[in-house]
């Protein structure tokens, strides 16, 4: 026995087999994750050194551009901790729950915002010691009823979460900004479109928050911008106008829903051909709606109302309109006769539906909207005191004070995983996975027949690895039976930026073939570089002339390196 | 608002508050851990380095010198796995146990061999596939009932737990003395005092395992070694001949146990003053005891043999006769009547307690035993197909044969956080924790006044990142009111292996001190190092002259690098 070897080793490549696989099935048959049941991976060794990539990116950015400081929680949360900020039983938390053998209930954490809170009231005693940001980069885990995307929406997922403390809301308000900024940074070092959208809280809490995404055509969520005021938002939170008010004539559909109080039936009016945006709903009610019969069909609505208000004398009833219709509109029959007409309340002139292409954007009240498909990557939070007031988290101010100082938070969380599914989702064509050089396992492939060559590829892998990029970035993991185009389908198939291609026949030249597509800008430097280099290189370019060619590099081997950080550059 | 800060520094050291606590409460005084239950851990900025370090260590050692390749499993481990190799209720293995929302059963992993098994299924498929190593390092869990001494026994932790693949035991057992080689190659750079010993397969299953432990008088484990052929053992395996055997007069004790069939009732005769080995009490009976009644006192074993044989004519008895007492010494009384003596059985001149001080090894049968405390800080096991049987791994060999050619399998853990809390506790001392170079948090802090000297100690800092060794191991997060003297301290007790110290006065000469001892064979090369570089590094060593007092090296700041890198070789 002498060398181990490499069990996950690729061997063989089908072009046809490829290009018919599923995103999440393709990640299988290249080795990168194992799916043991909906929703579970194990990461194999491209995935977990492409996730280690991209959490090495993620680190780098948010200690040294903004400053954060990294801890890392457990994983069993305690029930008392969510009991306080009543969460534990919330719907749409999907948390995955267990008891230890002493009865104490735990659930695997799915975000922090308790544990962090707790956590920081040892160590927050004064205005002296914010603002500050702390964020983990681990585990978590919801129990989805529908996992689905392969590792888009997994039940055990990596997460980077931050969080954020600070004594005045300005502060944790620069802090959000901050925090957007280090986001970007991370996002155009991936060189993929990406755009950020404000959003709505939900139930995070909080009052500001935005959403990062990928903009992909086959993305599940969407955005709209306006034409005019260049406001992006996600759909929820995109107030829209017609071109003109009141003109919808055509079927009107109603969405019962009850006040906190119960006290009030609300009747929600809007365009039969057009969708309730319930984030708008609430809104329009200035969220005096009781949330937690949003899933219940509008009969039970109507049987609690009925229930719970025997005497209709008492009862109070709101129209909401929603402003593409108008009063003279065939509204559906009133499903309640002995009220008093004194009860009746009525909004009107408002938006509570989704917004689609080509409205007005209600925010500026003049541009055109225009709606993009995307993926959500990230989401950023100005939380308020939504969590440091039930865990009473408070400091001591510059007069000693304490009383109603509560410290204002924030939480990040940028969606590891999700970030690589969705990548290998965006990028993939028919060669195979086509990854950003910020988070390819491998930097460089190196390809050459072992029989005729090996002595001239171990000769380029140890010139390659004597630069510090390269270094533990070049895969040369092949078969020794694999023939040279075989090698070069594998390297292209797993999404390798760079293949070098070492035969006796071009030696001392060696071939690199540029699978990630050059950036745009490069276009304005490039020639001068190689003009320059050129002939010190022995450097011959053979440029793409169709989709299915590459851009080849024949260059002195020498000068591989120098080539090969030049090319890296720009991709 | 500008700079954010860290709500972990630490602003003042109380050296009596020190040395009163224990090396846990030590860590969370010093802000490396914070426990929130019992057994679980939030590890704040300082104790995560600490962790990064040790696991850097670990993952360079096993990629590096052994070969071996990473991977990450998932936390959730199916039920319908561990019932294969019926663990899945087997008694001490302490599994968190959860449900997910469609009723599935999962254990949170403590170890896994149950889904590494399942995982390399989908890989290996002939002879031409193996060997192989995969690893991962990552949190496991278990629900100990009674966790204790911080971070040496938690209920979630880190490990880090490798997997090896082999088609025959020969090579598996080779694979096993490399990775035992790779092992000693992590403790020797730990530069702590470490040894292995034989150890009890127990019910991880295989043949042969090895224990590392770190010596250290505090430790809960009992080592011991022959003074002949220095074969080491831990407690339970070692097996020890007194210097002359039947010479035990004293009172005898007995403790029943049945057969695993239940017809044979077995009665351990052994020396009143000694304690009974149940290892070695089992491999007297080659291992025909049943366990699951290990913990049942005498009289309930004897009421289940009774239950379960009303006619003492058909059941048999088993004595088995400690080696240092003969037939003629005090037996306890027999507690049964009705039997035939021809049903009796007995095997003696055997050893069956655990072993002390000054007996016989059973090995060499000449050497004196000796024994140490210690820390059990890794395992590693030849498995054998314990796990590939039941989960059905199979390889099709050279003939293309599959039938019974199932993998040889061999395992090897090592309790990361374990690591850091018991190096916590072996090294600490009057001054604060002591860290070894290797996983220190920071190689080096940089102590001087702000008011004085800010833009020295800037100069410093700036002129130490310079060396990719220092650069990112650098402290100097120090509350900007504290003096000289508590910067110092500070440093001393985060274990922090050197201070430079800069002042106004000195400079442009700044002083390092040297917290951590230097190792005994730095003595032989010093010497002509110093000489060599006194003069032009304007270097002078005061040494340390009592046992409080520290080694310091006083030297122009343009070489302080220099002098930094030489010292930390040598510590």
């Amino acid at each position: 026995m002498s060398r181990l070897l490499n069990p996950f080793q690729i061997k063989h490549i089908n072009k046809t087999v490829l290009k018919q696989l599923s995103t999440p099935d393709l990640l299988e048959h290249l080795h990168f994750v194992k799916k043991t049941q909906s929703g579970l991976f194990q990461y194999l060794p491209l995935g977990k050194r492409t996730i280690d990539k991209l959490n090495n990116l993620i680190h780098s950015k948010l200690q040294n551009e903004l400053g954060a400081i990294q801890l890392e929680l457990g994983t069993l949360s305690s029930k008392k901790l969510w009991d306080k900020t009543e969460r534990w039983t919330k719907q749409g938390n999907e948390l995955f729950k267990l008891k230890d053998n002493k009865g104490n209930d735990f659930c695997l954490v799915a975000t922090c915002e308790e544990d962090i809170t707790d956590l920081m009231g040892n160590y927050i005693k004064s205005y002296k010691d914010m603002p500050f940001v702390v964020y983990q980069l681990n585990k978590k885990y919801r129990d989805e009823k529908r996992p689905r995307g392969g590792l888009l929406r997994g039940r055990e997922f990596l997460m980077m979460d931050a969080y954020s403390f600070a004594t005045t809301a300005k502060d944790s308000r620069e802090i959000f900004d901050r925090t957007n900024d280090a986001y970007d940074s991370i996002f155009k070092a991936l060189k993929v479109p990406y755009t950020k959208a404000w959003a709505d809280n939900g139930d995070m809490g909080g009052d500001i928050s935005r959403e990062f995404h990928f903009v992909d055509k086959n993305g599940e969520d969407t955005l709209f911008e306006c034409s005019n005021c260049h406001n992006t938002t996600t759909q929820e939170k995109t107030e829209s106008f017609p071109l003109i008010e009141g003109q919808e004539f055509g079927d009107i559909d109603v969405r019962y829903a009850l006040s906190n109080d119960h006290n009030s039936l609300i009747c929600y009016y809007y365009p039969k051909n057009r969708q309730l945006n319930w984030n708008l709903a609430l809104k329009a009610m200035g969220h005096d709606v009781d949330s937690n019969l949003k899933l219940l069909p509008n009969n039970k609505i109507l049987d609690i109302f009925r229930n719970e208000n025997h005497d209709l004398m008492f009862a109070k009833f709101i129209r909401v309109i929603d402003c593409r219709i108008n009063t003279r509109s065939k509204f559906p029959g009133f499903p309640f006769k002995n009220y008093l007409k004194n009860n009746f309340g009525q909004i009107d002139g408002i938006s509570i539906v989704n917004a689609i292409d080509k409205e007005r954007c209600a925010k500026c009240n003049d541009g055109i909207l225009k709606s993009c498909r995307s993926i959500e990557i990230g989401h950023t939070f100005v939380l308020g005191t939504k969590y440091s007031k039930p865990m009473d988290l408070k400091f001591m101010d510059k007069e000693n004070n304490i009383t109603d100082n509560y410290v204002e938070m924030g939480c990040y969380g940028i969606g590891v995983t999700r970030i690589v599914g969705s990548l290998a989702e965006m990028l993939r064509d028919e060669k195979g996975l086509n990854w950003p050089v910020a988070i390819t396992p491998y930097l460089v492939s190196v390809c050459g027949i072992e029989n005729n060559n090996a002595s001239l590829t171990s000769q380029i892998i140890e010139r390659l690895s004597f630069s510090p990029t390269l270094k533990d970035n070049i895969y040369h993991s092949f078969d020794s039976n694999s023939s040279l185009g075989a090698q070069v389908d594998i390297s292209h198939a797993l999404g390798i930026p760079l293949s070098v291609i070492v035969g006796p026949k071009s030696w001392p030249r060696i071939e690199i073939e540029v699978r990630r597509q050059p950036i745009a800008s490069r276009e304005s430097k490039w020639k001068d570089v190689y003009n320059q280099k050129k002939e010190e290189f022995d450097w011959e370019v053979i440029n793409a002339s169709s989709d299915k060619q590459l851009e080849k590099h024949i260059v002195s081997q020498d000068h591989a390196v120098s080539v090969i950080e030049l090319l890296l550059k720009y991709l």
